[in-house]
């Protein structure tokens, strides 16, 4: 019988700003996300994915990032991330003041295709030229989203071999560099042994000084809190979350919200997990968030009396 | 960093034809409860809470317990039980044929007021004259239900003492008969690290052979799954839930349905638990229970496309 025992800490990285915003259709104004953000981080939020730096053709809600970074930039408290699919992408969040590049390659060819527009080898080719601009930008950090890491809304249950294969690219290229490694449930179609069996293998793999592990994951199958401490048991020392379950992938059929921040946080919370995030001040911008109109929110704890959440 | 191999098997007890229907207001008919009993029989569930023997003036959608033991106790296959909160509910269960009898207590004397119009010491004192019939009739089985063991509707958190103080002396009545005794999570607030820690503590203090443990939980603050698997990794055999999340307490103001059992049994497949379950099959009884007027359903599964679910 293994006895779970929380661990001290882990980083809550709150990715509503791109995986929720994006989500959303209709254009939100600049200053109602700034607004948002700003309820986040009053909550203690400190890592954000505060945007992605794409086309604008391609993904018109993320045009303003730019706007938003500068907005937060000079918060020395913040670790703001921004994703990006390519050279170019990096190249803009750092002119834009962005230090943590979160550099997105899915594992399997079908979904890479249809949400950076190439193969995962020319992904990966791109994301050479990213680590050598990385290595040129001092105090930048990488992390890289594998997405479909479980599974592939267009070819199914993805194998724990298949993540190896790109992520053994992806480290060869990466070198020493410290980098941070999320497998993405893209789909939320992961279940908890799946994920336990992911980092187990993984990290027995590829274990270094440097590389720290991630979980991304999604509430659609309702694994998102299981697989999200699956994830932490087995290694994983952060974990995307998006507050009110704000989200979806437009690119992955079927796929709802991202796990809820302040559901995962209620279950770190009752094991004394530090997160730095204040619980009734994240479900204070959770509100604010699913105000939003055009946006799709699941979240547990919003649904339940407001004086129970303690 | 502890490695969380999935158990061979797990005992998923079925209780949407007690907890759940007995959420529902209206009057079902019998048939119509027949008919879903039924298709949870089909797709391999055996362990069935098939009701329960209450006073009928109290919950009259249990009026009808009686014609469905009746209905189904002639399968050898099955296992069935029935909630009883008192000595006259045993007997009468005893004499429908019921061979497993659930005696319930709740740990919060308010609740337990509130939910079978006693005191804690009153229901104990029929738990002693329950078991002592019990004795007496041979091949039968007793489950004791330890209701609000981590949080109740009035009084908020239950430690894990309170628990113990009720449980110990629920199993000096006990002696040596054997037992299966579940924790309930009546209103869905535990967390997972709760879970584990109630879990951890009172199987060191009453371990014995022949006292099996179990888990009750409801999905209401999102931690449903979660909690289940906490649960069975910290030692329970036996985890209830109703198939569509079907439920909910009356007199737990603010719960929602227990945990769906198609939500658990995903979990559970994606590690190759053996449940004895089909799961498409249950997502058939899933959209039949759905379908009943009047009922909350709260599953994840059912609003997957059919064809994601394997």
């Amino acid at each position: 019988m293994t006895s779970l025992n929380p661990p001290a800490r882990v980083d809550v990285v709150e990715v509503a700003p791109r995986d929720g915003f994006q989500s959303i259709q209709a254009p939100l104004p600049t200053q109602d996300k700034q607004r948002c953000i700003q309820a986040l981080v009053d909550a203690g939020v400190t890592r954000l994915e505060i945007g992605s730096f794409v086309s604008p053709r391609a993904i018109p809600q993320m045009a303003d990032t730019g706007e938003l970074v500068a907005a937060f930039a000079e918060r020395p408290e913040l670790r703001l991330s921004a994703l990006v699919p390519n050279l170019k992408g990096a190249e803009l969040a750092l002119d834009h003041g962005i230090r943590e590049v979160v550099y997105v390659v899915s594992v399997s060819e079908a979904h890479n295709r249809s949400n950076v527009r190439r193969g995962v080898d020319e992904s990966l080719e791109d994301l050479g030229r990213v680590i050598a601009r990385l290595r040129e930008s001092e105090g930048t950090r990488l992390r890289l989203d594998l997405g479909t890491s479980f599974d592939c809304p267009f070819d199914g249950t993805v194998s724990w071999q298949q993540v190896d294969r790109v992520l053994d690219k992806a480290l060869t290229l990466v070198g020493e560099l410290p980098v941070e490694v999320a497998m993405c449930d893209t789909t939320g179609r992961a279940s908890p042994y799946q994920v336990a069996d992911h980092f187990t293998r993984l990290r027995e793999r590829h274990a270094r000084p440097g590389l720290e592990w991630a979980f991304h994951g999604h509430d659609t199958f309702g694994m998102g809190v299981a697989n999200a401490l699956f994830a932490i048991h087995h290694g994983a020392t952060a974990v995307d979350t998006a507050c009110a379950g704000l989200g979806g992938c437009p690119f992955a059929p079927g796929a709802t919200g991202n796990t809820a921040t302040e559901d995962l946080l209620y279950a770190l919370q009752g094991g004394g997990v530090v997160t730095g995030i204040d619980l009734p001040r994240l479900l204070a911008a959770a509100d604010l968030i699913a105000d939003l109109p055009g946006g799709q929110t699941a979240s547990h704890l919003r649904t339940v009396p407001r004086e129970r959440v303690s």
